[in-house]
């Protein structure tokens, strides 16, 4: 029953086994987006805020904040995106960078208890990392691999994401203050990389007892009709056990598989999420209500 | 490994653990169709036929064949129903009824090793329909209820499939010949049906070593977005291991999730299946390309 809070300085977000999915958007991130970009780099952050806004109407409860732009002063440049991102939202978020000192002025500017994406195994970044998140009382995200890579073996990165518990035991972080990320690999390259996550999902909740994130998109990396494979791979690895995910809640499809998600494993009282957001307008159910829509019954001889 | 073989003349489908997920069309029943149940009455198969082919077309592994119309003359008119269907295609069938004069009359003149559908927990069941499976050498659809009804606990619906399965071992059916339904509740009235669906699935894979099928589409009932609920139900359902589903494959959310949850079980090799039905036409693809370097596709006029 292991439960993560994260909070904004009014909200809270809970990551936790017998909760709803917990959906981080995960627009706000530079990488491989030139125009916006550009834009951090010469201080105009209006696409930061739309993205915003726009993923919290779509249904994300928490959102990623990266800032990582070659040449730019990414510290300066993230602790702006995050108090600006908190100006136009209050939902917690998740401060993502690889380099520390971009952490740190994030979290220093950050107004509640962050989530801090992320650490691996390696040690330069636990013993860089871990004081941090120790020193701010955040909740961090734990990377599977180590000095030696990502391993194909899911039970090595199993064994990654052991030591980074253990590692945050030592700085006094308890194991619900860290959320594991498996690691997803592209199936189309790795036929096995659906089960290996499902299986190393299912071990670090039942022996390390932790909350779980991913990447989920990388799933589908080179597949056509990727929010299909996104949206099966959500669904099954929710049953699983996996609790968050960074992921785009603009696509309608992901949001479906999550939500239909939630509905399977009980964690949507009464359907009435589910209900809320897909029930017909009153015209369309009043021109289809001569329909039968009742449980096929067998007749008993 | 548990495989289940069902054949048809020419055409053999096993049902599997390590298998891509078999699709039992549903359509080809006349409860709640007054159309097709006025028509079948008459002699008129025309409907039958159509279902027939464009559930094959759509993906159907194997049609389930029901003729299940009150005051009609059921053996005769479900017999057929069976040569007609297996004279317009060549996947196997499930022969579906309540009636054990109509399987047997089903049985009789099915061509191949038919899925009988299906035998409950009820002694006068297990006393009159697994003979008739033994004689005919066909496999049997167990239905986890008993004279008692549905138990709402999966436990004891589980143990309703244990003794099924021992019963049939009795008439010299082996366990791999019978494929459980631990059967499905309404989500929307039933909270925890998704929930109980895994766990007695886990439960009949581990213990009773047993292929899997249910009435998928009863999950939804009531709920608005029934195929979004279909479609999440059936991927948690194929993870937690079940291995067939007697559903509507003209339901394209509901192909959607079965082959995408086959490629995150790693049962469709290097995803060519989900390449082959999602892949861009190749007129889209040259639309959207943008270059003019990209070598020439064959197209067919």
């Amino acid at each position: 029953m292991t439960e993560t809070l994260i909070s904004s300085a009014t909200r809270e977000v809970v990551i936790g086994f017998d909760r709803p999915f917990v959906i981080i958007g995960e627009r706000i991130n530079p990488t491989g987006r030139k125009v916006l970009a550009e834009e951090m780099k010469q201080g105009d952050y209006s696409r930061v805020e739309a993205d915003a806004v726009n993923q919290v109407e779509a249904g994300a409860h928490m959102l990623d904040v990266n800032a990582g732009i070659p040449l730019a002063d990414e510290p300066a440049i993230l602790a702006q995106a995050v108090k600006l991102v908190q100006s136009v939202t209050d939902v917690p978020l998740s401060i993502d960078s690889s380099i520390v000192a971009a952490l740190e002025s994030g979290l220093a500017v950050y107004r509640g208890k962050a989530l801090v994406n992320s650490v691996t195994g390696e040690e330069e970044r636990l013993e860089s990392v871990l004081p941090l998140v120790a020193r701010y009382g955040a909740a961090v995200v734990a990377i599977s691999n180590d000095e030696t890579g990502i391993s194909e073996d899911p039970d090595v990165r199993f064994e990654v994401a052991r030591k980074i518990v253990e590692r945050a035991a030592d700085h006094g972080i308890h194991h619900s203050n860290v959320v594991v990320d498996p690691l997803v690999m592209p199936v189309g390259a790795i036929n096995m990389a659906g089960r290996q996550v499902m299986h190393i999902v299912r071990r670090l909740r039942e022996e390390l007892k932790v909350n779980t994130t991913c990447g989920a998109s990388n799933i589908s990396f080179g597949l056509p009709n990727r929010n299909g494979i996104n949206g099966a791979f959500l669904t099954m690895a929710i049953g699983a056990g996996m609790t968050s995910a960074i992921t785009n809640p603009l696509h309608g499809e992901v949001m479906q598989a999550v939500l239909g998600a939630d509905v399977m494993m009980g964690h949507d009282p009464d359907c009435a999420r589910w209900i809320k957001k897909y029930r017909e307008p009153v015209a369309e159910l009043a021109a289809g209500s001569g329909r039968k829509d009742r449980p096929r019954r067998r007749r008993r001889a």
